[in-house]
């Protein structure tokens, strides 16, 4: 079983301490799906009245457990989570979809709900039927043990090839009164469909209508996880969720949201960007985080596709594997990208020094504080197209033969 | 130097035996741009009357030789053609494009033409000034020694990371006369902008009128090169240059081609996917050479959009790699594709056995055969969507460790 013997990646970050959300109990168990002797099944109960958004893969072969959400989610309210590592059912066909309905139906009897108040994800491998008795012959042990403060353990429960659990938490203010985000995550990429697609879970004691929380969701996650990738492999069974227990008594917010959120969403944002940081710190194989600011393209979401170019390029990912601050192989991305760019206008930064400068080399270039900017952690690229106002930064990790070892061999 | 001490590829074919195109003489000769011990500078020279085509990277960031090609490419005719190794000329800003301009008017001199009637590639690092008082104090001296037997040197001097040299042949009629179609490339990959840029010349005895050798040119790139990818990232430098000598007795082809050259077409199609596989055969690290048929598509266009996020998926590259028969990954880059697709219609064969079937496992699935499949130099992957008549077929090769080894240190 590949996976839980990797090292852990040279970028990983310790687990925050992560505090109980009023109206939010969880807990995980060993089911036995595929993994031995570690937690693989983990659930989160949560109060009534809770309020849910999400976000899915944008895959167009999505697995059971994301149909089964998307059908429920309008419904706008949740009463537990249920999730499962080791097999992602996806492409199982009508059996995937009785998993789906079974292991939903067992949770909603066990706390009292509706069976389309029970959200779900797996994830691991694609194709095999998910053995989904296992699920529910384990649930009511599970739900027996549920408590406030098993953050960690559910952060450790959802991981496949994650060689470190993710989480993170934020308190912001609605009107004079204290909520608190907290989240986890699982991914080691976006992507990585048969072991590491990427989940995440956050949840909040705030009381936010669905709509606006849906609102919410959708900004911060195109500020955060729509901005990472690891290798350009866009997972089946991605999934972000969140949750509102309503528990915090604070003013009344409306279902639009509005200027009331305000700090919550800047709260949120900051949770879901260090999750979503952690996935790109755990890509498979990573040795080096890399941050890409893209400047002067001719809008935004063309600085965004620019960037993504740049991030999901093989070439630029193993210079950076070999501390080679290789700006031809930027160039050569931000011209594949096929938005506007004007190589004569270009300008390439690494670590804050400009290499190139209007379509060719600084003159006097001096690749000193570059080389040493190189062997760091954290490499940093800058390009400015010369064009216009449009922005965007976006992170990755390096290629390494890492990424070769894990994914050449990880089903056998 | 990284790139000529790799070891050769394993998919590696043998040089084909090239025989003298009537107008045509070839050589190579050490210039020292980079390289050293090895002929580094080629040049074709062509009887007055060659007519020319050419099709050139899609890139917005190209090198100097590539825009100097595009501007000399409407006068439709040639006279020599000259390739350096060793540095690409790109993002070179003036200095590229007095390089271009200077080498043109030196080999112009020298044949006694226009400059305009002189084509250039270079390939190479990226932003590195070219040394072009190198090129043009060579090119006396390999003028005088120009031959029509001289294609295998030819193939061996345009290489780079190259493994081996690429070239192939075929004959056609034009109504009873025998022409010959001869051509050579270099690629290890399309890609690899800053070492191993795809370049290609072609040339026939045939007299055919610029528009339509155009024409001839552009089809047969769609269903060649344009169908190879070794790593999705699309090189500055891309150049296919097919030159017609006019020297065969036949009758004469009207600008508009039309059916007289049919069997032209056909013969010329087959140069350039013998070329193109080659490519494929010699992509960084390459270890298997991967045929990719998608069928059912709700258009061919389609097809080719699904079958190429299929040969770029690193997932599926790298589970090929390690001949795991990973069909849960060739779904997930179906999906990700963004074009039409059903899961629950979709099948999946490896080497001719059908994995899965409209949406599931195949029942009673013996894994034994694909095993068998996979374990071969040349592995075949077959998706059927189920939804319409779309065909495409791709090729590209698998990811291994050698990529990471070569791309993580070519520069330095």
């Amino acid at each position: 079983m590949a996976g839980t013997d990797l090292p852990v990646s040279p970028l990983a970050l310790p687990l925050p301490a992560l505090p109980a959300i009023a109206g939010l109990r969880l807990g995980t168990i060993e089911a036995g799906i595929r993994y031995k002797g570690r937690a693989d099944l983990t659930m989160l109960e949560f109060a009534p009245g809770t309020t849910v958004a999400g976000v899915f893969t944008q895959n167009k072969c999505p697995g059971a457990p994301v149909e089964w959400c998307r059908a429920v989610l309008p419904g706008g309210t949740a009463r537990a989570l249920v999730v499962n590592a080791g097999n992602a059912n996806v492409f199982t066909g009508r059996a995937g979809r009785e998993a789906t309905r079974a292991t939903a139906e067992a949770a909603a009897a066990l706390v009292g709900c509706r069976a389309e108040e029970v959200f779900l994800a797996s994830t691991g491998v694609i194709g095999e039927t998910l053995p989904h008795a296992k699920l529910t012959a384990a649930l009511p042990a599970l739900h027996a043990g549920l408590a406030p403060d098993r953050w960690p353990e559910a952060a450790r429960g959802i991981m496949t090839t994650d060689t470190f659990p993710k989480a993170a938490v934020r308190t912001a203010r609605i009107g004079e009164t204290a909520v608190t985000i907290a989240g986890i995550a699982k991914g080691s990429g976006m992507i990585a469909p048969d072991m590491a697609t990427m989940l995440s879970f956050v949840a909040t004691d705030a009381a936010i209508p669905a709509p606006a929380l849906q609102a919410l969701l959708a900004a911060g996650t195109a500020r955060s996880f729509n901005c990472v990738t690891v290798d350009s492999d866009t997972s089946t069974s991605d999934t972000l969720l969140l949750f509102a227990t309503g528990q915090a008594r604070h003013p009344a917010v409306p279902a639009e949201g509005g200027e009331i959120l305000a700090d919550v969403a800047r709260a949120l944002d900051a949770v879901l960007m260090d999750l979503a940081l952690m996935v790109a710190r755990d890509g498979e194989g990573a040795q080096k985080l890399i941050e890409i600011t893209v400047t002067g393209a001719v809008s935004d979401a063309s600085a965004h596709r620019i960037a993504m170019a740049i991030a999901n390029s093989p070439l630029v990912k193993t210079a950076i594997a070999g501390e080679d601050a290789n700006w031809g192989r930027i160039v050569m991305a931000v011209g594949k990208a096929g938005e506007p760019a004007d190589r004569d206008r270009l300008s390439v930064a690494v670590g804050g020094t400009w290499m190139a400068r209007e379509g060719g080399v600084v003159p006097g270039y001096d690749e000193t504080p570059v080389v040493a900017h190189m062997k760091g952690r954290e490499v940093e690229i800058t390009v400015d197209i010369g064009l216009g106002e449009g922005r965007a930064r976006v992170w990755t990790c390096d290629l390494t033969h890492g990424y070769i070892d894990i994914n050449g061999s990880y089903r056998s």
